[in-house]
């Protein structure tokens, strides 16, 4: 399979063209980066020296692919998409743009009227787990967020098994640095993001608008920023008169994930990793959830991890390509993570 | 003033004996520390390298003074608090012991009832942006807990200006590694701690029980352990039909912290330290506190930041000890914080 | 190829057991650990979670296997040893216990007489880019410490190129907290790792009789614990009336790694990435080396950088079983490592 | 006194502040910044929130105070200290403007001529511990840098004590964030700086200058960038035929340091802190000062740890400041550190 990978030198850009590099059935036709034009790859990504002897070309160089991946900021893809579906390729966009299908949170969520709103249906939302058999022949995959995939894999089994009215979760997540990508300015400064706990948005973040969509539930969602280079932890909890037991939570996610390759429940009674714990996921392509029933204040606990450049993104995006090319759905995903690390 | 100080070889004993070895008012006449009987404080407490010539003496030397500190592990303050009170002294306890009002609750969350639960009347909760003229003649004072602390006074004042039924609350809870303590055992090493997003205790935490006490309101408690040394972030959202707006926000904690020299509004517009961010609250006793009206899920969150071993223990029970001293109550905690650290 | 993991339990056994469940030559038959006999491999390392059904056995119950890795404390490898070599596989030895050729430095480095002082000739020292010959046809094993492979492998085709009288050389290292075992105790607790930068070896470390084993040059150690999970870095200040400018230094080490799959020459003329760094190691094999000649001081400074867990210990294990085997040397060790991390 | 600020924005500009703040002799008349002009300073250094009423005011504002303490980056002081001598203040040049007395090196280490070569001579060499006389009637103080401090306080002793040819001192410095100032750029974001340990500097750094110009020893320096915020650590290599035992070592250093309120020795026999650590430093103005002998390598080991913008920068400006003005020493630098941190 022939791949071009486009905006190629950010972190999302690294990991992907990192994971590609391993997958036996893809070849790296091109990458693009206008920043960084005949730059080799591994001067940017450090981790790839002497891996490839690919160098970034420009943009408006591309050319046709099988499968054409779009690593560009959000707002990047949506304006290159027609064309691209047009040479007869596939399309898997790492960015927001066709994330939601409800034309009206554009402008709501990132301040800008989307130039292709037809495109919006036909968009397949990147999680195998939920829209595997549409995947396996869509032209256009957005891949979700970071922290959506961790809260919907999370919610979206717990929410379809309730019932009643009055049902609505608080997402409380956590995030490491590399979410803010390369350029993270002033506030991504070591000096200042070393051993932060920082609600870099109380309120009004624009994942919630991705749960919201997949899982039919109301979401308030705060997210933080904490210290630690690659994870995201979305923290649930789920309001809801009749909290499921835990013996219940148990069922419902192995009915929900049963052969799942990737989602993995963590429920320990003692020890150090009873509950999921992002940074033993950084490299790999895992979704950990773990849960806690408290009936005592009407409430569910989920818990979902991952690494948000991995599960979180270019993993993610691997992981649709095999979908889609009726590869095993593991190919090229099967470095297990580090520990310590 | 004389004061003791019984278990100070922690991490909580040693801000409180770093506190008082600045405090003008101050004479630390005996610290105690049955692990290290004899060992010059200076050993066990870096910081405090030839600022004091004391040693450490055995609990079982403990003689009378005008105020004695418990800093004590949960469990151990209760059983020698009655003598101490027989003596005429004053009992600043930084342990759990004595924080809550219904006995009932200490075999709940301390699995052990309360060996004289005669004494929980009496004893004053040590908030004094709350209960200041109490703590003016108060004989025993329960120091609160570090989260506890930050999430009472960023809920409080709104929940006591709302009304109405279902009003609710969510408290997520993300604390540094010295809130473990000294010995913090496997899960407190550096290869597992380091870059953690852990939920240690996703419910059933017992600070729970502290903030409804004070605040009337139902709380569902998470707990994270995240990256950080020192710090506490608590994100309460407050969940109610009809939240109020950011202009009412201010109002209602300028009105309630008027003239409290720990608490600080910070609520900028942009820049990285728009919200409280503990990190630069480590060795300080302020609280500062922020907010986020989120209207369109009825909700609004409330931030509340400290040091965990400042304004969470060790410089409350300073604070407490100058309200009770009749002091001023920036005596000995004027240290403003460092930044960056 | 059938191969047993004595000490499986440690973070060196933990990274072994990743690496060989992903070779594709080998079967794991035993992993045995006293203090876990019956826990399943992934309660003990939970990245390696539903990868493998093994279990922990005793040690009393190891049976002869075609190769045994030895993961054990400093000590504990050399007893069993010649009793596994009766069985007639081959030993490789990830402690301590075989890496010295004179007997005398085991009173002095490691506190105690060696018990079989006869294997020490025959063991090989397990670095292939300098012992890959004899290691084809070795019995025992010894894979080298973390500090001394980086040392060794920027400062011995140097060392070997230079010439003359009063050449020395100060070796300052740091390295990661993992580096300190699963174990490390009080010292070892994140409140007092994190941030550190601490000299805990100023001299007298044992891994200098390693590197002046193989260099055949005096060097004076000094180690330091700096915060970072994995990594060690060795900064080699050779001090030679005559250093080579840097286009020799180029030539000198191109000609020694030619060919050598893990060995990275780094010398950037400018950029984040221009030195070694260790964190972007984690997981792998390579060891990433850099220099700069510095005439005015007769010095020329060498950089060594390695995963203290990969190449520093189970990495270099597994190299060390392909070269022994046969199999093309990368196998089982592609992993190109993240970025960032 | 009245003060003034030239550059009260970067980190060492706010630790300056927060001193002089403190400060019971002080009033800071002014703080500019042509970046902020306008703004308060708490915006600025968020630890300075309430603290202070004052904003920065542009540079070309500046009137004449007692001290004007110039917080500038290198280069930008030379110019306008002429012009600030004139009005008859003094001056304390945080900068690298006037440490060195070669005009020679100015060049060579900073890139271009100094403008004002004549003052060069006159200026003296800010630390107290080897020129208090000659600071007590000052003009024109130059605060070193901070690893020259670490190095300098290490080492000046003991290359004081020794004698013969040959004789020459290998440092390798390692430091925290936070020296690269608030603009560290894409190196200083925290996914790149995170767990770093890199040699960003492993020759020709300018800091060997100042350390030569006072110990008479040639220096050969390596710089490293670990992960901590605040913090130096120097290890000094001395390199001597005839190393001098460790209770020479005591006697050497008690004598040199004899009465020096910020100096003092660690070297305990056990425990964590038996070697100077730079983290429990943060904010003070200590220097924590180890050693240990290396007989059998002919080295002495030499430890030198400080807060950068404590003892390397701001402290040390005000420890000037309290010997210009003839003020006990550690009149506002009473801070003691906090430990953990």
């Amino acid at each position: 399979m022939k791949v071009a990978v486009v905006g190629g030198s950010g972190y999302v850009g690294g990991e992907l063209l990192r994971l590609l590099l391993g997958h036996p059935e893809v070849t790296i036709e091109q990458v693009t980066s206008d920043r960084h034009v005949g730059a080799p790859v591994g001067r940017v990504h450090p981790n790839l020296r002497k891996a490839t002897s690919l160098a970034f070309s420009p943009r408006a160089s591309l050319r046709a692919a099988d499968v054409t991946f779009l690593a560009t900021p959000h707002g990047g893809s949506a304006p290159i998409v027609p064309e691209l579906l047009a040479s007869g390729g596939v399309v898997i966009d790492l960015s927001a743009d066709h994330r939601l299908k409800d034309p009206s949170h554009y402008p709501r969520y990132y301040r800008q009227e989307h130039p292709h709103p037809e495109l919006l249906e036909e968009a397949v939302y990147g999680l195998p787990e939920r829209h595997r058999e549409r995947l396996r022949t869509a032209r256009l995959i957005a891949v979700p967020g970071c922290i959506a995939t961790a809260a919907i894999l999370a919610l979206a089994p717990v929410a379809a098994a309730g019932t009643g009215p009055g049902r609505r979760a608080v997402v409380d997540a956590k995030s490491g640095s590399s979410a803010s990508g390369r350029d993270a300015g002033p506030a991504g400064q070591h000096a200042e993001r070393s051993g932060a706990m920082r609600a870099y948005a109380p309120a009004g973040h624009r994942h919630a608008a991705e749960i919201e969509q997949e899982t039919g539930i109301g979401v308030a969602l705060s997210c933080h920023a904490v210290e630690a280079v690659r994870g995201v932890l979305a923290t649930v909890h789920l309001l809801d008169g009749d909290p499921p037991a835990e013996r219940e939570l148990w069922k419902i996610y192995r009915a929900a994930y049963a052969g799942e390759p990737f989602v993995r429940l963590v429920h320990g009674s003692d020890g150090i990793h009873r509950e999921p714990e992002p940074k033993i996921l950084a490299g790999t392509n895992f979704c950990d959830l773990g849960f806690a029933s408290d009936p005592a204040h009407g409430r569910t606990v989920l818990l979902g991890a991952l690494d948000n450049l991995g599960k979180g993104a270019a993993g993610a995006a691997v992981q649709c390509l095999n979908v889609r090319a009726g590869l095993p759905e593991t190919t090229g995903l099967g470095f297990l993570g580090l520990h310590p690390v």
